[in-house]
């Protein structure tokens, strides 16, 4: 810790926003023009528009938040009785920020915002996240307050807060946890006692509130979630309360400060810059949103939104750590090439040169592409639900929605991990050395595994209450969608490496999870004990998918001519190697998630370890 | 960084020494008190002197080198131009480590050593390195040093220094790497010049010398890799040199302040407490010792225990993130059980209840207890290596041990990392957070795949120099072993479950490598691109073994009637799991290194990445 000094800032790697692949995901693979001309409320963001939008987000970020990734890390949060002071040029980021109106992009117009489609906000936040996470959490928490606001908010509530949080001025928080309980909701204990004047006192102690405290807006507006006096016991018994940090006041100012304070900051792995709060609440006021006792339902309503958020994140890291390690890769020399030397006017190859490298290279590369084609899948999802007017559109979007959110959470981050690792491995030693900034990337992407729902409980999600809960109809609503795709190219003999082995996982996909329904029927143990490996499975298969069909377009392209011809061919080689050494993975899966729960249930709980 | 104080060291995860299961391994599994009686030179090590030297062992690691895990990574070392100070008690610990006659331990007693055999010292090494792997790193390092003088110093080389080292009043180094070269040592280019007293100029920076620089011994001898002037280029021209920090002096004392000198230390993610240095040799005086020009050779002849030293640090890892999570996983309270409350009293199950909690306890348990397993088996093959007088046995345990070594090495501390990641996991958000002790157990881990040779050079020495180099004769060595084990046991209607795929594994792990070679011979690419996968496939196999054969011991003690059931049901039952759900992990891998080297090399080096 004391290791580090300030003045040593230097090497983080640089990001660049990789906008011709955000182009071939969102134009050519998935049609973004014709579905936002498609979409009510969606039609103003034209093609120049979004370019335009797009081309500014990327330099705002590549200049503004990219070379806050490493400070942030360094100097972490100051905390004092006062609040809390962000990393050297946050704040001042921050204000940039606002004053580029990026804050208000997806929002109604009614509350001052733009009116664009979440879709495109989506795009603009991945940039701002691989710029740097810790810094794009500031913002991005917000989003919660304003769903919950939004959703559920009285006019009164929506013109006290709703403008101010769309603008910018003012960020939110969802207060969740508390000490002892984390994934396990129904034990919270803050209470919330109803007061004359129809608010609430809220008394009680949260943890792990990210951007809970800071000095970048002028006031934070917590969503906490308390109990009523009278509430049942468990998740039947969560109501949800706005609790400002200054309450409003007159005449569009701040009022009073709230009882609500930062107790502490955590000391943890990574995201340094990002304020980890102890929040104490002690007595302070708060209001009622939603009805009373239903407040974790209210909460569901935007709960996949909120998850794609942190699914970005994996996405982030996978980026960051590609770009990082091919320009390390590429001037590194370390040892001749197996196969006769490359760059025989140089002391030795540059390393990427080497089978090793290059696997470690495309596994992250594959990774970042493929799961950014898999976010941007979800966040055309995000749009129908948001904007259709047609019922069954709106519907079938949301199945799909509810289906692949917990698939790209969990996948995303733990592919986003070992894609960081990965980026560290291509430095050897090297990458173990801070200023690389490739060690941060792994410490920062861990968290991305454990909140917003640990793997362990996206994986429940996905197989308890989505497929096995529904009969295995929301699988099928996806599955569907890669038949479809199988049968429209079978005959394709240019795609015939995909779409073959794609059409065999498919099929066994609905038939392993008719299995473990089976087994799920006499024993429930079996659901938690194949539902992580169910959940990697479903990813690596999701993956497969969308790569294919990157193959698809990136074929065609090539068929008909173009300019561009190595980015095609590096689509068409990616698709090739994630099927020849990824998507194996899915054996090791499949034969784990079949193999029962008696192995991880005969065991005593006394045998697992002697004396400790 | 700034985030931490030192004033909040509190929860690390205490570390226990299994000592139950470290003598499973040592007497049960591996028969080692037959095994030290029948080597000239290790009779001394009876049963009752193992038990007392582990016992003793066990308690130094708990109540003085435990307590130094957190703090050393709290502080971290301290750089000045006079020098370097380590951790609060870091010196202090070394001081009872050196009294307590723990470093003589195997050497011989011609130096002061206590004549024991390798393998003791190296279970009492593995307590060490999980009580504190930075701190363990300081009297580690000298082994090289040891390893060195002892193989090809003069009388007086060894005279000189052998005995301090041996006693520990002085530590040593290796210095291998400089900035521009790490696996690539041919490159190096630290020059050593010979005067006319018969001493060499030692000229030249290295960096990434672990406890290259501290306070906790008098002096520090170097080993230092340099070229001769007119020495060949690349790796045939690299000679070894002894650099004291300080000359030897008359009677025993220290002499002149020699011109090595520690330039900085590195930042780094994680072994805070160990001081990883830049060292500048401005004019050093050096000793050659061994041939001129053949120094990569003399290194050679230890390399295998050197490899093994950082082994152990998998197994280290592996064993803390255990042990932390199996403590928490008992007493965290959170949901029920699916299949109906466990602790009705209580507000919620303990998560221990959880079968996916379960699974990653499990994998934990069984990378530490089998890789534990694995490295007690190539610490007896060093003891023959070391003590045989039988020719035909100490070749044969020569090549087993340098097949197994880079299995070990890569494989161990893969796995390592995987586990200390469980750990986390277990956690939840709570193994995000410093106090826990679990996220430090990640970062240190993270080191241990890349230094002393990368996972990537593992593979390729496993797959090309050990494996394909020999005509597959090493590999034979050790399929032959399991072979005969399968062979002995099929029968046995307990162990059915383990020694049909044993067998089948171990048949296809020859036909595959036979696959792998035909496809090299065509390109040798083939070689670099399968390696990994290959490496990984062979090591969950070697465990697969070591699973298999403590099933066998604990079937035994089960049938014979056992006061200590739950301990040997528990074998039986991590064993069955290591089949179920992590030995699937071969078909990937399998899938994966026979898929041939086009995916990885087809694409051109332009074609990775566009703009950056």
């Amino acid at each position: 810790m004391n290791q580090e000094s300030i003045g040593e800032v230097n090497a983080m790697p640089d990001y660049k926003t990789p906008l011709r692949d955000i182009r071939f995901v969102r134009d050519e693979l998935l049609g973004y023009a014709a579905h936002y001309q498609s979409l009510p409320g969606c039609t103003e963001a034209t093609s120049d528009v979004v370019s335009a939008i797009l081309e500014e987000g990327a330099k705002f970020c590549e200049n503004v938040i990219a070379p806050l990734n490493r400070i942030g890390d360094l100097e972490g949060c100051t905390w004092s009785a006062d609040g809390v002071t962000t990393p050297t040029g946050f704040k001042e980021a921050y204000r940039q920020y606002v004053e580029g109106g990026w804050p208000s992009l997806a929002h109604e117009t009614e509350y001052g915002g733009q009116g664009l489609p979440e879709s495109l906000a989506m795009t603009v936040n991945e940039m701002l996240a691989t710029a740097s996470w810790a810094w794009s959490m500031y913002p991005g928490l917000s989003h919660g307050a304003m769903s919950t606001l939004h959703a559920h908010g009285t006019p009164e509530q929506k013109a006290a807060y709703l403008s101010k949080l769309v603008s910018g001025q003012w960020t939110g928080t969802m207060c969740l946890t508390e000490a002892h309980c984390g994934s396990d909701l129904g034990l919270l204990r803050t209470k919330a006692v109803p007061q004359a004047d129809g608010s609430y006192r809220i008394e009680g102690t949260k943890i792990f509130i990210s951007a809970g405290e800071h000095d970048m807006a002028e006031n934070i507006v917590h969503i906490v979630l308390a109990r009523l006096p009278d509430a049942p016991a468990g998740t039947k018994g969560i109501s949800l309360f706005i609790v400002p940090k200054f309450l409003p006041g007159t005449d569009d100012g701040l009022g009073e400060r709230n009882a609500v304070n930062c107790g502490s900051l955590e000391h943890k792995m990574g995201i340094h810059g990002n304020a980890t709060c102890v929040l104490n609440f002690d007595g302070a006021t708060g209001f009622l949103i939603g009805p009373p006792n239903k407040g974790l339902n209210c909460m569901f309503t935007f709960m996949n939104v909120a998850r794609l958020g942190t699914a970005m994140q994996g996405l982030a890291h996978a980026e960051l750590a590609f770009q990082g390690a091919i320009r390390y890769a590429r001037e590194r020399l370390q040892m001749r090439s197996l196969s006769g030397p490359k760059a025989p006017d140089k002391p030795a190859d540059p390393i990427i040169v080497h089978p090793d490298v290059r696997r470690m290279l495309l596994t992250m590369k594959a990774f970042a592409e493929g799961n950014r084609a898999l976010f941007y899948y979800a966040a055309k999802l995000v749009d129908v639900v948001q904007h259709s007017q047609d019922e069954a559109q709106c519907e079938q979007a949301d199945s799909l929605l509810a289906f692949i959110t917990p698939i790209a959470k969990a996948f995303m981050t733990e592919t986003g991990f070992e894609a960081a690792n990965h980026g560290v491995q291509v430095f050897g030693g090297h990458g173990y050395i801070a200023e690389h900034g490739m060690e941060q990337n792994v410490r920062d992407s861990r968290i991305s595994c454990l909140y917003e729902g640990t793997t362990g409980i996206q994986s429940l999600d996905l197989l308890g209450r989505k497929v096995l809960m529904s009969q295995g109809e929301l699988l099928k609503g996806f599955t569907k969608v890669v038949h479809k795709f199988c049968q429209a190219n079978e005959s394709d003999a240019v795609l015939k490496e995909f779409i073959e082995p794609l059409a065999r996982l498919n099929k066994e996909w609905g038939e392993s999870t008719m299995k473990i329904g089976m087994a799920a029927m006499q024993d429930r143990e079996e659901v938690g004990a194949a539902a992580v490996d169910y959940l990697m499975y479903s990813g690596y298969i999701c993956l497969a998918y969308f790569w294919a069909d990157m193959a698809r377009v990136a074929a065609g392209k090539l068929a008909a001519g173009t300019a561009e011809e190595g980015f095609y061919k590096a689509k068409l080689q990616t698709a090739r190697f994630y099927y020849q050494r990824i998507l194996p993975r899915t054996r090791a899966h499949l034969e784990a998630m079949l193999s029962g729960a008696d192995s991880l249930m005969d065991m005593a709980e006394a045998d697992f370890s002697l004396g400790y």
